[in-house]
């Protein structure tokens, strides 16, 4: 498959654009121009408060000695590190706390060619478009392996695709664009695959805290020593403009041990650090917010997904209902998730979503809508009164 | 010349370390364990206040709206890179708001190695390690330019080591660890020796706020469109844990036009984004904080330099008076800059530098001492006592 057209190249039929307006800032910048009120399902933002202790643990940083804005350890605030490998169960030198998840899927995709075990890496179609766009500026060879209607990923056809030449197979559960949440027998039988082929299973999971199933498995639990799970708070803390985020690495007595100290160097090299007084509020914020806060974001959500499909229902489309994360796909008849599309359902519906096709080949038929926005309801009577 | 052993080598005869004590590390480490008071010069963190303004950008972020907690635009807040445009007068497409100057020497070098035009990097001797240790990284030829005694860089040496292989010339001016300020005619040839090889001169400015002599140019002075300038707010506002600093690309329109475009990509790739909150905090302190404050500064630090100086002077010291920077390079007579000397420096009178040898060989007999301590004089004294 070819690579996804989800950054650099214009939409078709659209004035060119440069490289600060890639598909997700394409739709975006056509609602904004649009001739009337359009309702943003595009962007993957939440619309909620972050935890107040967030707020709190700022503005006590603000208040903090000169020496507390200087740089924390490379590898990220100690105290940050120790909170996050306790709740996962790792050891702390495992951990690098990095610029949100971005950057741990990174140096995890970097790190596993860097072994020169393989120059291939396998994904989902549909993708994610980062991870499309970091095997193309790395010159990795990208395999694409099909999802289902409903999102599951079949390890058997993931067997087919990866080989010897396989340095990555990277996955996202719950998954952005589909809601799946793969059980704990998809996940294992990844990691097997990984290890099979000398491979590293990159497993994103930041939308960990969005699971509405209470199926979502970490990659963690497998015990594979050929795994890294990349994470943020990013979404569980509302916070996407923080940079927070983690990738843990494999066991450093393992055999892939060397990952870690290579990903330390990278992240050295590239970034020096992380932003501190984010760190700072995030640990406050990890050690003060109870789990109610969680749970009624996940709550909001999974109001938001009842109204909403029960809309795509009234408006005869097929769909996808999240098991997580924040998105659901629709089909609708005769209407293919084309950039074509979306602009006409931004002019004539006033609704934005994202075309499928911007994710991948297997759900070009689909639209991608974002529930993370007070107007939820109000796009879905937009919906049923321009399908219906 | 051999790679300095900056990271990853454990010191001579040293217990072996991990990566993340690389020398500075190490030295810090080794003064912490010292059984004896210890005057910490290695660290390059400013030891004084920063801006107020910042601390109340960062009050009043803490208190915004939801969705200023959100990703600002992969390149950087607009107002900022429009502040940061302004003052650099240039155009603000050129510029893009990094994860520090790390990040911006890191898209600037990746970004001239990536135009195929040259796998060398010229770099001076001595030269802050971590250019050396990113040109490991990426697998380039390392190219050194010995400097002079005082620091100064003789364009004609570096003309005798570029070549059509030369893909980077990276200078830092004001210099660490040489204190020395490149004056306009330097960075002029160096502009134009880029520009003969077909290569990129990267300067990385970060002390600029701290030139003595007011002889200080930036790179951006040339007008030549073979210059990437590097900068952050790390050392002016006192901040290097914020991590907000900025590079700015050659002009779209000229030979080097589509690197502004590359460097946009590899940072959405690598980070997605910098951090809002930093940004923020730095977007007012950069609109609010008078000239004063950086003067207060410079002024400071003038005064630690020469109590310094005259306390070299005392113990018998040769020693560069730095025209910018923080650092100041000491010579003692039979006691050359190895991590053995500094091991003893720290041991038997109670002051930590860094040893010559980790940046380069042609300073390895040299100790540099950061004046970014209140205990500057303290340290003066102890070592007139133990050299004296």
């Amino acid at each position: 498959m070819a690579y996804p057209h989800c950054f650099i190249r214009s939409p078709a039929n659209s004035p060119a654009v440069d490289y600060e307006t890639p598909q997700f800032f394409w739709v975006i910048q056509y609602a904004a121009g649009a001739d009337r009120d359009v309702v943003d399902m595009v962007s993957g933002n939440p619309d909620w408060d972050p935890p107040e202790a967030l707020r709190e643990g700022l503005r006590e940083y603000a208040d903090g000695a000169p020496e507390s804005f200087q740089y924390p350890p490379s590898v990220g605030l100690t105290a940050l590190r120790s909170e996050i490998a306790e709740r996962r169960g790792v050891d702390r030198s495992r951990v690098v706390v990095t610029n949100g998840a971005g950057e741990a899927n990174h140096l995890a995709t970097t790190g596993a060619l860097d072994r020169d075990s393989g120059t291939e890496i396998v994904m989902t179609d549909p993708v994610y478009p980062y991870y499309a766009g970091r095997a193309n500026l790395l010159e990795a060879d990208a395999r694409y392996v099909p999802v289902a209607d409903d999102g599951q990923l079949d390890p058997a056809a993931v067997r087919e695709v990866a080989s010897e030449d396989t340095a990555a197979i990277v996955v996202n559960t719950p998954n952005n664009p589909t809601g799946a949440v793969y059980p704990r027998d998809t996940i294992e039988a990844l990691a097997e695959i990984a290890e099979e082929c000398d491979a590293v299973l990159v497993a994103d999971e930041v939308y960990d805290h969005y699971d509405f199933t209470g199926e979502f498995e970490s990659a963690l639990a497998t015990d594979s020593d050929h795994v890294v799970a990349a994470n943020s708070f990013s979404k569980s803390m509302a916070i996407t403009g923080f940079r927070v985020g983690y990738a843990v690495f494999p066991p450093e007595d393992g055999p892939l041990g060397e990952m870690v100290e290579r990903a330390r160097t990278r992240h050295m090299l590239t970034n020096v650090t992380g932003s501190r007084p984010a760190q700072a509020a995030v640990l406050r914020a990890l050690r003060e917010t109870p789990p109610e806060y969680y749970e009624r974001n996940r709550q909001r959500l999974r109001e938001r997904i009842d109204a909403f499909t029960d809309a795509l229902d009234a408006a005869g489309a097929e769909y996808t209902t999240p098991q997580g994360s924040f998105y659901v796909l629709a089909r609708f008849e005769d209407f293919p998730g084309t950039m074509g599309n979306v602009e006409r359902l931004i002019d004539e519906a006033g609704v934005a979503g994202m075309p499928g096709e911007a994710f991948g080949e297997s759900h070009a038929d689909w639209l991608r809508f974002a529930l993370v926005t007070l107007r939820a309801d109000e796009a879905a009577d937009r919906l049923v009164d321009f399908f219906a």
